[in-house]
């Protein structure tokens, strides 16, 4: 499993993922699921994988190289005008992938699917953000939906509907995945640190603030045996029940 | 869907459920999914159901069909000796019901598959709290883990890995639950009013303090609200993130 959120602020685009990959609890690995490409100056870009590693990782492959490889740059996620098109890019590739798979007659245990969150700013244009499916068709956040999340996205729910709010600071946001990355990394084995962080400031046009939480992270720690006494003191603060 | 909750305190057991059934988005009804079984001053019983309903209602007929029709009393659940050999009953009826309709080759877009929460005292042993599979066989809850959830588990599930504890009091513990229900009934349509609450006090030995909580109720109103700004007043209460 995996566990990513895609947050979208007046101040710009906040990620996080966790870092754990399984096959099994018996086969525990950590990979890095957060990937940023950018051409200061011009546009930033973050794409976040949950799913099937193989997959991501041709998927991601496929994107770099078309960036890197001078000669084949047709459809480069540097280069495309819009993030619409880079998102269809996306969904295309994904879409490709998981098909040269699942083609050969192969069957994996889980399947060869995929999900993932695209964001990012383009010069002149709005930030974007975007959450992309298997079949390589997307939806994109506006004011009634903007967060998305990936993989395991239940335990962490509540708390990002009740306490976000479009206008929060980058910190206060990031205060607020942490309870929920925490909420998931407890309730579900397969979800956990270190936890990857990527800030994207509306209009810089670069990549901003990012960081990697550490399972020894005294930050986290804090917020972790925080919340808990926090909780128990709301939920005492509520009336009490009478037959 | 469907959400219930079966509690082992020090003071007895308490359950509640939903009582939303939906076969699609467009197709919703009401059916009560908290059934209750006592021989006063020797025994009581709760069994609650998630899954098909179909299932679910064969299961609960038949166990009724035995308690009622005196010719035919011999596996009784208000006649076994122990809880065990009545959670066996109770499995072994679920799993042949389960493959009855298995059998015939039928299929359903949703599986035949039912679980269920089974619980309640016999004079002269503990109370006593199972979870019910649909292949029959079951787990008893224990003091590492004193509660068991069926159907829409996830949401509902960090508020009570925080704020249980066995010493609660009954109305304790019914708010706990009904801060559970209200985050999974705001996350998942399936799952909805009116709930169905039952207490079996230890040493009772007859069907305690029991409530239909309606959509209306202003208590769960209370709670609904309150809970919202009660989070938002922890989740300022914990120490801001700086980069």
């Amino acid at each position: 499993m995996t566990y990513c959120v895609g947050m979208k602020l007046d101040r710009g685009l906040v990620f996080m993922s966790d870092t754990r990959t399984n096959a099994g609890v018996d086969n525990v690995s950590k990979f890095r699921k957060l990937f940023t490409w950018t051409t200061p100056g011009e546009r930033s870009l973050v794409l976040m994988t949950a799913g099937n590693l193989a997959t991501t990782q041709a998927v991601v492959s496929i994107l770099e190289e078309r960036t890197k490889a001078p000669s084949e740059r047709r459809p480069s996620i540097l280069e495309l005008p819009t993030m619409f098109q880079i998102a269809r890019l996306v969904g295309d590739t994904l879409r490709d992938v998981i098909q040269s798979n699942a083609a050969t007659g192969q069957k994996a245990d889980s399947s060869f699917n995929s999900t993932m969150i695209l964001g990012g700013q383009i010069k002149g244009i709005e930030p974007r953000l975007f959450l992309i499916y298997p079949e390589g068709n997307f939806i994109e956040a506006s004011s009634d939906t903007p967060f998305f999340q990936i993989g395991e996205t239940k335990y962490g729910r509540p708390i990002l509907v009740r306490a976000y709010h479009p206008s929060m600071s980058v910190e206060e946001a990031v205060k607020l995945l942490m309870v929920s990355f925490d909420s998931t990394v407890k309730a579900n084995l397969s979800v956990g640190l270190p936890l990857d962080l990527q800030f994207i400031e509306k209009d810089a046009l670069c990549l901003g603030a990012s960081k990697r939480i550490e399972a020894d992270d005294p930050y986290f720690g804090q917020i972790s045996s925080g919340w808990g006494d926090a909780l128990k003191k709301a939920f005492d603060s509520l009336p009490p029940f009478k037959f």
